[in-house]
């Protein structure tokens, strides 16, 4: 079995299409969208059809050289409108997405830089390189931090994960499920995943035990209240966690019960790496106080997914959708570049991690 | 509003129905059964419609009362064999619910100690007398471990709990909850009570949230893996857990996630105590190592409660009911003689918690 056989972002072999997997459908049905309209690109990323930082900025990187590939002009000048245009309206899919503003405007630097000099014909092979390398960077990342963390794995060990950072979330391999993979490709069999479901919207149960199953690999899924009673057990050996955004401190947000996660892994003495590429460390936060949690509807605690309703009417709801978890509870950080360990700050520095240009 | 408006389970008014609020539909809807027929009695405990160990004995005693009383005989042996017949009918009903069989051999004991001087009439006098002093106890039980919890709680306090330990647990006030219904039988107006949802069944969600609402409390809802930001936030104040079963030296087995919201509690500096009858602490049991924990079936956590699957078919699920506390985390036990504090076997011998008898 090909460990990776899903691929959530793809172009398709004519390169006239974006093909998804759409994740909505998970994991009753495996989909994929071939999409080459905009409105339909910009649909699959607003619906969440496409989720995960990476696999959002590599599916708008495709997304608008179809879209600006798909006018007949030689005059650049119309050919740059367009893109502007086309480019703003995917821009709207989702405002706060990060990664999809930043492959967009990666995408625009490489318009501008070249406008000047490049026939439309060449701008549009231009445009498709760019995005091929916006793909193929987040991969060799992905690769990088997977091939440390499996450095970190002894045969037969237990790993516990929570929410999804796993290939369905980036191009290929993931973040904190990537050790998993470069195992698997080591011919590794004897690892045992266990995914934290990851409540309220299942991310654990739908799509990270998904992945895991479908990679062949020996996957249990558990409560998120559950996870004491494991680690109590000795089944856990190593805890692998994504990242959202990471302080100069080391602090991080991630999916909401990570800092739980790290607090039982602490009490038990088990060893917890958050997996995260250099890019989400945000050397101009100090510490963790300075993330801004977002707060969630309450009908995904009392209403979604239930064929009933699950709570009383009008009960007041609690649904942060990240939290922060304290650097001292952290055993290292995976990024591409290699293993920070505490003190973080100079870790990072040592790495070679900067402070983000704007 | 009268807090404690819910019976969980009572005798009619006329005594010839045993009334039971059918916790399987809430929170949706709000359904007293009257039961008088031995195979409704006998439904009703099968199938969760009353659930709780002190519950599940108030209905057993007067379940029992009301099908042997139906047998209209003057002969006393006719009215044993008759009685032990829907004894032996009533305890299959849940073979491992220790308060059922408590409950009915207690019946039982007054049958056998009154058999050869009472007639039929007074026996069946009798009986009721006992049904009723079972659940009158338990209400005091109840009450005084309420008492004592309140007088720990301080004007606008945050209150955690786990779980349902309410009083659709028990005949009235429940272990955990009974200081929240004490403080508003005080006229304290200004508590606040987070329920965890408590997945798989949701019992925090669908009971605690729902009878803390009804009783006009300040309740809101939370996701198990939110407990620890809600905690860093400094919204909780103290926590109120309930019990299965207590070990001679505090360790104790209580819904899947209590060890969790123990560690948690430590780790952020917040008191944390365990709501348990005298009668539920087993000095024959050394540690916690010795409860052996129910693991369920894996349908909860995939299936029950969804409109659609939620995880891949065939996927391994851990699904133990229940966890182990380890007495170290808890900061105190509320017993209805008295607060335990560490070293819990010397506070549990000073309150007079005597080995049980067989």
């Amino acid at each position: 079995m090909n460990a990776l056989s899903l691929n959530s972002v793809v172009l398709s072999d004519d390169e006239k299409e974006l093909v998804i997997l759409d994740q909505t459908l998970l994991p009753c049905e495996v989909k994929y969208l071939h999409l080459s309209k905009a409105e339909d690109i910009w649909e699959a990323i607003y619906a969440l059809r496409v989720r995960g930082a990476p696999a959002i900025g590599v599916a708008a990187a495709y997304g608008i050289y179809l879209v600006s590939a798909q006018l007949e002009t030689d005059d650049m000048n119309a050919f740059c409108d367009n893109f502007r245009k086309q480019k703003a309206f995917l821009d709207s899919a989702r405002p706060t997405a990060v990664n999809l503003s930043w492959a967009l405007n990666r995408m625009e630097k490489v318009l501008d830089e070249n406008k000047a000099t490049l026939p439309v014909a060449d701008m549009k092979k231009r445009l498709l390189q760019e995005a091929h390398a916006i793909r193929e960077e987040d991969i060799a990342i992905s690769r990088s931090i997977g091939q440390l963390g499996f450095e970190l794995l002894h045969h037969g060990d237990g790993i516990l994960t929570h929410c999804n950072a796993g290939t369905l979330a980036t191009a290929k391999y993931g973040t904190a499920l990537a050790p998993v993979y470069v195992a698997l490709e080591n011919g590794w069999d004897d690892l045992r995943v266990y995914c934290d479901e990851t409540r309220p919207l299942l991310q654990g149960a739908r799509l990270s035990a998904f992945e895991m199953q479908t990679a062949g690999v020996d996957t249990t899924l558990l409560c998120d209240n559950m996870a004491s009673l494991l680690m109590k057990r000795g089944k856990v050996d190593i805890i692998f966690v994504g990242c959202d955004r990471m302080a100069a401190n080391g602090d991080f947000a991630n999916k909401i019960g990570t800092s739980a996660v790290a607090i039982l892994a602490k009490h038990y003495g088990i060893p917890i790496f958050t997996c995260v590429p250099t890019s989400t460390i945000d050397l101009s936060i100090a510490t963790g106080d300075e993330i801004v949690i977002e707060e969630r509807k309450p009908e995904e605690v009392t209403e979604t997914w239930y064929a009933q309703r699950m709570a009383p009417e009008g009960v007041k709801v609690f649904n942060p959708a990240f939290d922060v978890t304290d650097h001292t509870l952290i055993t290292g950080v995976i990024t591409e570049k290699g293993i920070a360990y505490p003190p973080f700050d100079k870790s990072f520095e040592k790495l070679g991690i900067k402070p983000k240009e704007n």
